[in-house]
């Protein structure tokens, strides 16, 4: 008997997140029937994170409790076997028995990729946001240091999303450009429901001069309504898990 | 009335090809039914080459010839509008009335993209070749060298495909490694039927020690079963086309 920490990528178009739900197709169900096929018998997989519809993963971890004894190297072939081509493995390991996906975790890091041109890029229509006018990455990133430090994020959380205690630590929010992609990349210890998503749609406001208060006074607002748009789920990738 | 010039990117996995085929979905169809929308009439569109099934293209020429007058800046957003997401219209300009696609073509790059892992990438399932074994892309740019030159490259083409002029000119053929991402990129005056994934088959052959000959003794021999196998579709992209 062991505890396996998995490291899965995937593309979510196909998915309504992570999390099993009744009437759709989760990650999660997909990878539990794949540990099934395995290890002849169903076990829980428990992951880092919820993730919203269509949300990416190039590294999201979950963790299976007590299954039987699996040479940990050859789990991902033998899981990958078992897993449609838009989820895989990417590694596994024995971890300790009091290890969780999601209470272990010191923070995560996501990217939300934009495709910043006129035109369409035919080969990332489910997996960057395509945004016409140009982006500054250097204003975006000075203008982006607000969200660094300890705040409450009540701004940039969806209303009614019933919780309590809205502050959270960002670490970093970086901008940066290689050709025509642009990649916001943001870490925290946590993150509420939507956050990056509505903290990058309030930066391209902020750029384009639809938003004109600079993000600290919209953080201290603590009033969804001053922030910007929630950016669509396709754009979004959990990059890092940090443990 | 005027010629224009149209630089398409696409991507070619739900289509038979470049060329209109009965029965079957080709990016011309599509591409001419975008043209009679927005002209409001019907006009031959002429690609720069045939692709083959699942062959992609960042960078494809066509001519759509004697068309009315038309904002050539305007054309692209107006041709997007009416094209399915996996083609879109790059840039457009008026050309000289001689101008031909395919006949005033100078020579083609093309890119042949791997994913070179034992893991595959959810997202380049239709887009990279998975290739498990490391490419030491060092050794692999070091005897595609061969290629390089005016050759009769028989031993290179497709058995059966009825050309008799085998001879083409490759102006070079580089590898390139980008983390787990490897590109072969090969230009050449010319290529003959299936060509480029010959080559890139034979070159990963050599690498792991399936085929002995080098390519010099291949290409002498003039004979398609002395090369290796042809690679799939998938990982091949038009890359650019020189006038």
């Amino acid at each position: 008997m062991a505890n396996y920490a998995l490291t899965l990528c995937f593309k979510g178009t196909a998915y309504c997140g992570w999390q099993v739900q009744n009437n759709a197709r989760s990650v999660q169900s997909v990878v539990q029937d794949a540990v099934e096929m395995v290890f002849g018998a169903r076990y829980g997989v428990t992951g880092c994170s919820r993730t919203d519809s269509g949300v990416h993963a190039n590294e999201f971890v979950c963790h299976i409790k007590n299954a039987p004894a699996f040479d940990a190297e050859k789990l991902p072939l033998a899981l990958n076997a078992h897993l449609p081509y838009d989820i895989a493995v990417k590694a596994a390991r024995v971890v300790a028995d009091g290890f969780h996906a999601r209470y272990s975790a010191k923070g995560k890091e996501y990217v939300y990729l934009i495709w910043n041109s006129r035109v369409r890029n035919p080969f990332y229509i489910d997996t960057a946001l395509q945004y016409p006018k140009r982006i500054d990455c250097e204003k975006a990133e000075a203008l982006a240091q607000d969200f660094v430090g300890r705040h409450d994020f009540t701004s940039f959380m969806a209303a009614n999303s019933g919780i309590e205690d809205a502050v959270r630590e960002v670490w970093y929010f970086k901008c940066e450009r290689d050709g025509d992609f642009v990649r916001f990349i943001v870490a925290a210890n946590g993150f509420l429901y939507n956050m990056v998503r509505i903290m990058c749609g309030t930066v391209l406001q902020r750029l384009s001069g639809r938003i004109q208060e600079p993000i600290s006074a919209i953080i201290e607002a603590k009033d969804r309504s001053k922030a910007g748009p929630t950016l669509p789920a396709h754009g979004l990738y959990l990059n890092k898990v940090f443990y």
